[in-house]
């Protein structure tokens, strides 16, 4: 099943607004304080905005505020990790999925040896995207900062 | 299996020194000018040395220059990726991969907008792990950073 | 593969010195200051001892500190999960694997209600099973307590 | 498959009317004298109520009881357990597998050493769920009691 | 893997000297007072035995008690279900297979008529087979019993 | 996909017929002079009935006979076994199957011992099951009989 | 794992004294008044010999009768199926499954035709394999034969 | 997914005037100067007809011919062996599959030693089915004709 | 799920229009300055034209150049890799796979002998297909050329 | 399972015995008159060799033909595509896999339109690894060729 078959009503809705209004992520994200991914991850269904959030979107992409609330408001909660197939099939994804694949043990070891025996949180945890201009061929900057959680010994 | 179970017998050996030099990853790596992260890679057989990083390790960990040679020398080419059950079933590497589940489609779009129809390379590629201190709890930072290849056009 | 198979010759050990000592899980905890669940996830190699655990186990089931700390040492890090299959086979694991699959949905449904978007920690976790007598049979009481982590907006 | 596409008719119907009347689970179980999560349950299709339930449940929710009759009715019987896929992929719902996954067998053991061989019934079985308040961070509690059930002989 | 190479060394044992003694699980079963499939099971991991059980095995298979008592013992407890790969491609095991898959639902659907919302138990449960001499060829009878165990509503 | 979602349209209208007119598949089946095992699966699409069994059935439920000949007749053959997903998730379904996965071999050595190298079939197969009244809870009798068919050597 | 990792100790030893003695599963078979398939299915572990099966294999390998008893003897029951990966990757397996894929449900709606609803036997089965010279290329000729199973219904 | 709503809108057309012109695939064969296996793989999807194949089959079930020229015209290719789940789970289709799991390798063998290394063809390949009376049960017989094709050595 | 059902609308209308236009993808491709197996992706949804491309396709195939715009413009980005199942149940399809499952680690092997460690881009990748006659049967010719990138040491 | 951990013993030797003759794949192929991917496929045990092969081999490796004999010689018939798990998780194989993923359908649509509905061969079949200097980077380039086998109609 493609990811768009996946994405509710609503999400639809806010990407056709955001190709006729020729909004990018970037735009959207500065005009609500929010950063791009989180942004784009709101749309994909997989996160929950705040009321403040969900007024400027209907603001910005001029979709009616109680639309909104009927699916992203207080009674929403995201339904999460599910668009993506598994492995994943898409080429992008897919290297993202590889350099875990490859480099998700040694990860493993340095985070204990700078930590100890716990996890990086993937909910308190962000995410940021930078392209950094390389006459070589611009590069990627993929920056993750997320708690660390010791495990509880009891 | 359990990830030892799949170690070659020179990786267990490089382990097993490691942990009777008493070393961390940082100190091999600042011995060898290498990232930690790459010399874990190393150890856990997802990464290819050089000669030079060869004669380096075997002065480090005190193993015959000859049985790394065997092991690791010019036939040696890493078959990558197998450690790791799917989805992986440790909580640390699952939180990894629960990243890309959530946020996958999201940096996909993100890649697009920024730099076109392509990928991050996993192979032109470094990670990078550090400790940020806070008083609300120490954070986990990622920086990993991916050579952008557009998609080619015949 | 059973499960036997699968633990580490360590954790071998300490189920034969429990067996010839005859001792419970629960004299064990007693003895070492934690609880039973816990000792018995450390037998199963799903949990990290401090050094302090490692030297009353020691004594407890008379096993050489300096073995337990070779396995158990500063420098081990469980590799968590992988001792059960997916879905698991035996009755008395796949309940509590039903009781999730049944009542998962509706547990993050009341999760969000209580505490809005975000997660229970099974890392800042903790799990007791009692026996509660009953005349109509005797009924096992599962208290789990795990942080509530809610998911950050960026 | 979302978890939406996976609800019945009248399921929606149910989640529609709880919204717009903006009760929470916890207001309809104390309607009812049901536990919300046995409520939430009932909502996803996962539980069967009594005539009784049903009657309760027409009149909070202000839908037709012929309705409700015609697919919760004697004839009713839920087709437990396929809302989620294996392994979950949202988050909330993982950690509760994740638990599963590291202190299942722990959990197995210690039921053994205090009933003997056998199971925790996840049929003779309730769940609760309580917010701990705590300065560090707000704590989930669940509190599950289930039958236990001896292996028989024969 | 076959099913020989998951039994446990003990289950080896009791198959070769059932073997070399040239018993059937029928004359073993009624020498211990016990159905000839519980007995199969016994030797397949699949079930504990009593003390009692143990002695007559021991002196049925003239095996000495205290390898029964260390394998068999009051710390066992089996870990059932994983002899047979999912599904099972043995032709004998997998006709029992197919018989739920396709009379499943029509079975759950009677056993909801005549008893109501629940499960027929696993666990408290027998199963015999027996021998129909037939004209038009012999015909298998099995014959299984399980206590109805009605869903608890909470 | 639910099971109701798998049914074809006349399978979908035999089920509302029977609802509509509060048989049990006990009375059809003794109108029709079948079992009510045998009738369930009719329903479910699981198996074919003859000529008389579609005039039985048409008069008792009164639907056309037409449009039971367009779905059932001459042309039809069941696709059977697609019902259950595997390993199914319901309780009451999955029971049936962890009786195989926990006796199945102990079964498969027993017909050996009784009968020889063989299967029980599934085809020349007939199930039923009885409510067995008990003051300890009461009890499911499921009765199977199958045809032993010996493994032809050529 | 290789299909010879599968084969039990006494097949390997079938198949050693079969190459050293340079014997074709034909002429084996036509030693022993067998098709040579079934014989090839005997050294596979996935048939069982009569006793008079065992001695002409003993006498025509030089392998001591004794010997053949222990592992194809009264006692002895095949658990078969388990030789080949699914789907299978060797491309003259993979033929014969495709053969399937392909033309499965034609060949079902033939049966169904020609016989009515029910099955093709593969227990009471046959199969041959003859060489058809063709100037073209030769061809594979398989002939298989067996009986068919109506559904019985009850 | 039911195989009926796997087929193509023309596929269920052309099986909907079969039924309505109860018409068999031997007799549609006959007509069309093909085997009937090959008739029902072309109502299938599964073969691609040629020009006059189109227009015996429009003249025969009285369909135009532009409709079976749109669907099954030249730029018509099937996307073949996607009917079937894998393992099918339909006990017909199962026998098939369950025939080459037992007696796939020892097939292999046979033709390797009959012709060498190499396949049998599944493209340049017929399936026939017969049906033999047998006063024990009547047999169906089914022939394969396969193409050998040696592998290239290069 | 058929490869069709999985096309995008737009897909399927340009597929559409190059049937009633009877044009090859050869055709399309010369008149773009295309290779046809780019075009042919493009078509399947795997490639993302340059405006000039949706230009040249609007006239080539009479279809609005808005309306490829808004699907294939540049908001656009494909979701590739999803088209077939894996393993690939097609024949044809199946073939490829096959070569990789067989020639895979040798085709590695040398790639590492030639060029050290690293990959074969599938990004900066083209592939051509030609036709080479052969009086023996003519042969399908399939050339591709990937960027070779080194695995980065960090 | 590691691809070293599938090979056989004597795939173990050979690659042992080039690796001490610091003998590339290229200069044993040239040696044996055989192409360099088709000996490493040789070694990996994907390909049979002729007898002439094995002379050639086993001077030039100096193993004594007796061994080689045992293992590659008539009796032996590769057991082919079971090196690679599916998908491949290490990179350079998985972009083998990529390739068709994202390629797969269109290269089938442009075989239908040059050649009608049929198959390139994967056993009549050659494959050639060339280096391609390119001052922007060196580029692999692989050469297929396969014999086009046209569906039979029957």
């Amino acid at each position: 099943m493609s990811v768009q078959a996946k994405l509710s009503p609503l999400s639809k809705r806010l990407f056709e607004a955001k190709r006729q209004k020729k909004l990018s992520f970037e735009q959207i994200g500065s005009k609500m304080g929010r950063d791009e991914v989180w942004v784009a991850a709101l749309f994909y269904g997989q996160a929950k905005p705040t009321p403040e959030d969900g007024e400027k979107l209907s603001s910005i992409l001029n979709i009616p505020q109680a639309h909104i609330n009927d699916d992203l408001g207080p009674e929403f909660f995201p339904d999460r990790g599910g668009l993506m197939s598994i492995p994943p099939t898409d080429p992008t994804l897919y290297r993202f999925y590889e350099m875990i694949q490859v480099y998700g043990y040694p990860m493993k070891a340095i985070i204990h040896e700078k930590f100890g025996d716990g996890i990086m949180s993937a909910i308190d945890y962000t995410v940021k995207i930078d392209k950094e201009e390389d006459p070589n061929g611009d590069r990627v900057k993929i920056t993750m900062s997320g708690k660390f959680l010791p495990y509880k010994k009891f």
